[in-house]
């Protein structure tokens, strides 16, 4: 039986929140506090996380909590808290819902439903957030194997909504250093068999913030279609998983490293990294002279910077840049980093 | 008590394996095949490994295989394979060694020895890797957790010998998906824990070639200082974990995608990179233009290219570049985007 | 703070399911098929249970599955069913409940409500649950750890029902001989936390029939309350679960290892085992008698036969037994025991 | 391939240890101390294992420890007092090899080799030990499937020594109630699979001394041929594994709860489980007694009574006693139980 949730060869699929999308070759950041618990506080972590760069708020109003004596939420009066901040800041909004019954409720508050780790398997809820039209993120359940994790999903699809998301946020393992194990593997794997997007969540699966920026990364480069991060205006006073949330300056500090930033900063950095690379393709260029002095090879290869400039000019204008500015530019270079080559040979730099 | 292994306020440190250096910011690829095969097999590896930019030779000798049917390794005589390889293509080796007995005789020809998984508690062992002056990779035991791995390589150190890099390559848990959970939260619990060097491992924890990828990429972005990949020439054929080596094409592509690279190669993926770097400038610049138009501020702040300029020219410096060239590039590279700006705009550029 | 669960001094609680008490020293068996899949099916699943000594029928109707493609269950009409076939044979009634919206229906026609292992987190059932008046049977997750066990229970005694016992069905590991691992040791585990009644359940954790006897046999020796077996008139041809649930023969023959028989049976085996153990004591007495031969010492010791006859009458007394009439059966048992003694060393035996 | 570990048809083997046999429907004890800490020590566990029943003693001389700055062991000088401590007391004698190297040196003194679960896979010591003709306990890995424990076995016995027990200790999980997560499964699927006897090792996957009793009894009744358990005089002084070290008398409740008891109080034991029988056969009369009565059946069946004593004679003799002597003892016991019924329902007993 062909299921619906696996690769069948029209190409990944993407999933549009508000009007954020989630797949398709971008990289998704969803973020905001563990638990909504105050308009102030989701407020101030919503200003934040537009500032930095996220593109969805979340906020949890219905708390499944391991013990009945910890604070469940704010329920509705959450998901009315949540709204306006997400519409103050221009973010759709995410919040879990956690029984059938409360499907429609949080439906008519949020952009995305969530179906938290311990839901994974609640089919009746599964079969309910399936009956609307809104996206869904599946969270991965703590015990559950890939292929029990798309059958969970299958259940959303075969109701008649396609647009899930898969989310990978640890899974228990007999070390306690961290307080899941991301399972940083299961995003290949998935993306080996399904169409789904999938991200990942190194909030819980580190419970630890320090811990949290380099499970971010790790789940770009793996492939991950996006993020989700908890963060808290002040983390030692959250009324819910404290540790692992990130406060503004580490959020915005993970959203640098991510190279997510606001457009002016962007600028500053690209033209830092671009002189990284002069400096990068300069070495380059003189080791290759050391190599070809040893060898008594001809240290200029006219027809080696032609093609290197051909290339250049193509690459240009597939980036709909002017290719005659690069052109120039890259002539430039070339001739910086013959200079370079001869200081560092100690001889006079080869006429043009 | 203070423990050796642990980080004590005077840095990270690095381990040299012949002239290749592990840690202290770079990123080092061992790689090779599981076992040593023939003079063939070794050679023909060791050649693509040194072409594609590895910097270390693997090849095991003496294989702990799980069943006595299996094939146990070629001993002394791959170890001389193995050395001969290496020596050829100027590469500095690694071999694992699995006895106490055996020490001697792997270190006369290794330059590095691996203790592996199954004996990562194996204390006569480190013990007697810790009486020698060779550095050691100690990967992580399939049950054991990190404290439990540092007071292995604890063991080491006490000895004498601090040339000590960790290798994580996955951990045991219920889902079978992949064939042992890599854990990537270890890279940046141990870097918190302890001033060693610690590399991942993907193609034990892959257990198939797809999977070797984005965990290679993973373990980098989450803060690894370098890479085991095993390759062969002919996957299919190969007399021990044939699933999960890489042949010489997906080895190559690897690298690539680490940006690691030959000489020659560098230079052109660096010119691509900065085209690509130029054409993201110019669409900041061009996004920041509308939004000054749509709220009235002047397009040309002088101030702010002045800032830019120093900034560039500061970052040149610290790199070693020659300041004025940088300067001249970014002031034409600056003159551009404005030429960009004023055409998206539908407007005159500002004059100078 | 103290919780409800917990043990506090005033003894192990047991649960009262119809007239069937769960807890209090006594060993109760919970069996029936995984699921209500017919009338008829219910029903001789039913008469063989109850003709085994099960004193309670399981059935489900509400069956969450891993697959939207799987059998789910008769839902009300797998209740009705299975109430009809309980009345039928004697038997109080368990079924699962899967979501709060369901208890009501549920509890119109069971006994005990069963909250499934991949329900034991849905804390909105937990209360919905803990707000009725009927015994629950939670199940523990297959990643939970024994806390998280008792604090799932604690939402319902927290809501006022008491009447809970706990289920141990195994948890994940990388072990995949049997479908999950038995935590065998959950169960003192649980006795010394909790004053709750903990029972096992070796049909899930086993997957295969061969597996259920041994394991049940552990649970009750580990001092598990009881057992919860699943049982199936064809187990190849059962919509669900069919490799793990026993078929009659099976059943009969774990209920007769576990020392559960209907009466008439009862007074066969206990005349076999009493039979047993006089083989048992004429043997010890002769090993003795060997002793005593090898040292020197008399045969006889008058003093320890009159200690013996008095502990005997004593035992007898405490159980309600005529002691006169148990102590001549001694004293014949004795005389016989003296005998055997004196053939086996070959000489006469001493006289009275 | 037919492995040698497997099971073939030729029924289950037995290993004899000194005069001791595991397997063969036996169930034996291996007690003493976790390390031999000095002579006086292992002396005094001999001496209270010997006496409460226990068959082998153990004591570790080389102990591989997770630190190396924790107490390793008093190597030959500790085997050296396990001898004498264990010739003492009648006790053939058991400890740790953890290297190749070690193999000669040990097997002088010791009559049963243990590897430990953190060697399992040291296939060079496997190999060594498969060439000596000690017996030889193979402990599972924490991370150890079955499978790979049996091919762990596999390299002994295809080094020509079939002497193997294998012993469970727990398999690593992600609760951490008790120190490891005894797999009880582990029994009778190794049962399936293979001939070589198992036990199981309650002290280490408990960790603590509450919880080996019920793990030992229910490693017995899942059908284990044996047990090991650590014992010390003065656990809170134990220089290694001091929590789960059970003292003399918690040992002594074990062997008591294990029925293994010295052959005097055996006969005590014995006879009070004489009366609870006779007790329960009372009852079990009485109780059918009334339902004749409710059904207008008559109480006596002489037909059942001549069936019934015909039953116990046949018994009696399989088990090679005086067949009169019980029929005698049984037609008492059957008109006991008249008695007692004409009571219960107040009437005069029928006439015989």
């Amino acid at each position: 039986m062909e299921l619906k949730t696996h690769w069948n060869g029209s190409g990944a699929s993407s999933v549009l929140v508000g009007s954020v999308m989630i797949g398709a070759g971008g990289y998704t950041v969803i973020a905001g506090p563990c638990a909504v618990e105050s308009e102030t506080q989701i407020m101030a972590s919503a200003e934040f996380v537009a500032e930095g760069g996220g593109a969805i708020l979340r906020g949890g109003a219905f708390k499944g909590r391991t013990s009945p004596y910890e604070f469940q939420g704010l329920g509705e009066e959450g998901l009315r808290y949540l709204r306006r901040a997400g519409d103050a800041n221009g973010l759709p909004v995410l919040s879990d819902v956690t029984e059938p019954g409360d499907v429609g409720l949080v439906s008519e508050f949020v952009d995305m439903l969530q179906i938290g780790a311990r839901s994974m398997q609640d089919f009746a809820l599964l079969r309910a957030v399936g009956q609307t039209e809104k996206p869904v993120l599946l969270k991965r359940g703590p015990a559950a194997t890939i292929e029990e994790w798309l059958l969970a999903a299958e259940y959303i699809l075969n109701e008649g909504n396609s647009q899930v998301v898969l989310g990978e946020q640890g899974i228990r393992t007999f070390d306690s250093t961290t307080s899941s194990t991301l399972d940083i593997g299961s995003v290949p794997s998935v993306k080996r068999l399904s169409h789904l997007p999938v991200i990942i969540d190194p909030s819980h699966a580190s419970g630890a913030s320090e811990i949290v920026l380099p499970l971010a990364l790790a789940g770009r480069a793996a492939g991950a279609d996006g993020l989700m991060v908890e963060v808290h205006p002040s983390p030692d006073e959250a009324l819910t998983d404290g540790p692992h949330q990130l406060d503004k300056d580490e959020y915005l500090a993970l959203m640098h490293a991510l190279g997510i930033v606001r457009l002016r900063a962007d600028i500053d950095v690209i033209d830092r990294e671009i002189v990284r690379l002069l400096a990068r393709r300069v070495k380059g260029a003189v080791d290759i002279a050391r190599i070809k002095v040893e060898e008594g090879i001809p240290l200029r290869s006219l027809d080696r910077e032609e093609d290197l400039l051909a290339d250049v000019r193509e690459e240009a204008e597939l980036l709909g840049l002017d290719a005659n500015v690069v052109h120039e530019l890259f002539v430039e270079i070339i001739r910086y980093s013959r200079v370079e080559q001869a200081q560092a040979l100690d001889r006079p730099p080869e006429s043009e």
